[in-house]
């Protein structure tokens, strides 16, 4: 696994070595395709697609257990819409693209590509909600957003068009509700990692850093192995801003008149790109069973003048495989070596490889190979469902402590704004200096460090290492810092 | 079901009538909110949604087991690209939302939002296909698409923003494979039609209105209650008009290049207008089982005295069915009478109704009504889930038959321009005139008529009820005519 970024590796090499694995494995993988002629704007390829459906798949089950409903409401906002929030818009007006004519004619009214739809749904909820019996209403769609984005674009990463976004918009009676809400989406979202065996930081965002028209923002972070970190989630408690600007209230049970408070979350296409980074290696893609598209292939191993043996008992296990609701592949393709083949399946990351040779046929067993590993095993055929099974669990238990043990490291506590730049510098990762709570000094920090603020713990008790080391008063919390995508 | 067009009322009649009653239903069976504030764009509520996946999971079952892969594209099309092929462009230029600014920047190149993605196919295609072995490559995905509607527009029926359209691309080492494939689609919109008890004409488009770059264009169109016709899907074969706009070649086993020959075919969120308005009646909607979002609804009907008796009889019979997998729901509002509950039901087509009350405890049965003829009846509680599917299958062929019933006696072959414009004017449905294979001839019928040509039989040997009523030779075949939405 030399993909993992090590001590001793300059920034730059690790960097420039995890780009270039990862623009590959979009290809060789058949992820996505980043040639389509407009810029930032890829093609999700029949493989990554599944993928990404599988990684839905699992959202929309913890969303809908917990009440969520699934909608899906148009792309297109009207500009007076988008600005009826002012810090929203503010936040937003420059990375909009605008629809200003439909065929040769001018719109009476510019419309803005969603950025993200809280102005969407204002209107709608304005609409819809009535009474204190309408709450709360927690709804979520899975849709495109555009962002016109003036930075480097990278597939997934940064797009100008993000083909998979998943965004909840909630209301609620209380503010207490809302706060509620906030945590239960955290701990949907913890799940939600905890299944791809994504490990992550969670983070309040600091005031300078929140989303346009929040009161706060909570964010998860994953360190990517070049050392750079990447926003995989958000939840952001909304307060009554989005209500007040569109008037969205409700009737509480004494008659009276009251705005609504809001909370959203979201989660975007980056989540592939997590799960790429979380485990990848030399060899390709290493994908948790739960969420790989092919999670066993059979590949026969031929050998001159026991062909048909060795291909029927193949088949006779990929048939015991599928029967079982393994999602499995028999790959017979009598143009390739079984070489190429291991190659070409590695590459896609499938977690579990059964191998049928002569020696296999003659002692009744498979050789199952893991992916992450690539440790072999022989079992007995009449074992081989309940052995994929028991390995399947293993590999996904092994990957998400690996890639925990792999993070934990590479978060330190430091004293100084000097030594938090140098870890930067020359290993990446997270850093977290003491903080006293003033604004200020947080900027002064990023400035210093020439990183970016994460913000403040919300998953662990911060333990300052010593006093804020911009103003020497006591700390009462850490700030993460680190240098992000 | 007062809803179903009947002769001797006149067509302004049923038409209002009908429009008036699907406007009504999409609110109040929570299907879509069609108040969003852009013109020809609504919103997919909660069971609505719920709806549609349904719908469209039966279309990916049908694609998927049928060699195609689903992929995701961006939304946006270069306007140099979507000028390629010649014919397109001018079919769709003035349909085209235009995307002109990023922020308040200008964009070097106009951006489409795209109005179908055959331009956005194109481009990837020629990257993708290399050589024979490469073909035939099968690909759809479910997007949104837009269309600058200048007609009125309808919920789902003529929407700006269309919010649901499954479109497939494929392409093809010959011409032959290509007009294989155009049947193989016919053959999928048949069975997926006939799974949504939808019954269908499929006629050959004119050549004056075929897809515009299509050698020839195919399409499924069902009658409405108010006489009217609405096309509900169409399969294009599309030569190699694309292919060479685009440069997609292929290297055949001889080593010399060919241009690939290509398809496309496309539904909309159309076919759930198409549903609502082949089963539905005066008491809301009527859906098909299969894509029924709730299948079974338990009411208890409670008796002073036996409520909790009541209460609990329902629940286990309510966990009967959800045990049995039925999507079932036991609706125990307090708050409402069981005539509110089954007039809530009703209205959003839930197929089948259990009530529970003292009398059925009493003897240990349930009663259950189908939604279709409202029809009751007592059964043993032991036996419930056996006949509860056993009266799905029952009022599944029942819509079937009825809808195509109905469908057949508005098809009318007839002799004359006037005859046709008559029956029309009265009665709506579609009308067959014999026609000698002349384009000329063709289009006088429209005029004549004051309708439009749906095309040529392609489910049915053309029976030409005498001459061609324009220039009197002798009728090759018949023109289906009718009033459109």
């Amino acid at each position: 696994m030399v993909l993992i970024a090590r001590t001793g590796v300059s920034r730059e090499e690790w960097s420039s070595r995890f780009g270039e694995w990862y623009r590959r494995m979009l290809t060789e993988a058949d992820i996505m395709d980043y040639r389509y002629p407009v810029k930032g704007c890829g093609v999700w390829r029949p493989y990554g697609f599944k993928l990404r459906k599988l990684i839905l798949d699992i959202m929309r089950e913890l969303l809908d257990s917990t009440g969520h409903e699934e909608v899906l409401f148009p792309t297109l906002i009207p500009e007076d819409m988008l600005a009826k929030e002012a810090e929203h818009i503010r936040g937003f007006e420059e990375e909009c693209f605008w629809v200003t004519h439909g065929g040769s004619k001018p719109l009476g009214v510019k419309l803005a590509l969603r950025p993200t739809s809280e102005t969407a749904f204002g209107p709608m909820f304005k609409l819809w909600i009535r009474s204190h019996a309408d709450l709360p209403m927690k709804l979520y769609q899975v849709v495109n957003i555009f962002r016109y984005e003036t930075k480097a674009t990278r597939p997934l990463i940064r797009m100008r068009e993000v083909l998979t976004f998943k965004e909840a918009h909630t209301c609620h009676a209380t503010a207490e509700d809302a706060e509620k809400n906030v945590r239960e989406a955290v701990e949907i979202y913890k799940r939600f990692f905890d299944e791809l065996c994504v490990p992550y930081l969670i983070s309040r965002r600091p005031e300078w850093d929140k989303f346009a028209g929040a009161v706060y923002s909570i964010a998860f972070d994953m360190i990517c192995p070049d050392g750079r970190v990447m926003q995989i989630g958000t939840v952001h408690n909304l307060g009554q801003n989005f209500a007040k600007a569109f008037e969205i209230t409700y009737e509480k049970p004494d008659g009276t008149h009251e705005f609504v408070w809001q909370t959203c979350y979201g989660i975007s296409g980056r989540v592939v790109a997590a799960v790429m980074a979380a485990h990848g290696d030399d060899h390709g893609l290493v994908l948790p069973p739960r969420i790989a598209p092919i999670q066993v292939v059979v590949v026969p191993i031929p050998y001159k003048g026991l062909e048909e043996t060795v291909r029927s008992a193949s088949e006779k296990a990929f048939e015991l495989l599928k029967g079982a609701g393994l999602r499995a592949v028999l790959d017979d393709r009598p143009d390739m070596t079984p070489g190429e083949k291991f190659y070409y399946w590695e590459r896609r990351g499938v977690p579990i490889r059964v191998e049928i040779g002569p020696r296999d046929v003659e002692k009744k067993q498979a050789t199952v190979v893991r992916r992450d590993t690539l440790e072999r095993t022989e079992v007995p055929l009449e074992q081989l469902v309940g052995s994929v099974r028991e390995l399947m669990a293993k590999l996904t238990e092994d990957l998400r402590e690996r890639a925990w043990a792999w993070m934990r490291e590479r978060v330190r506590p430091v004293r100084t704004t000097k030594e938090a730049r140098s870890i930067l510098e020359k290993q990446g990762g997270v850093v977290e200096l003491p903080w006293c709570g003033d604004n200020d000094c947080g900027l002064e920090m990023e400035a210093q460090v020439d990183a970016r603020v994460l913000g403040t713990p919300e998953d662990v008790e911060p333990e300052p290492a010593g006093p804020c080391p911009i103003c020497g008063r006591e700390a009462k919390t850490v700030l993460r810092l680190a240098r992000t995508y």
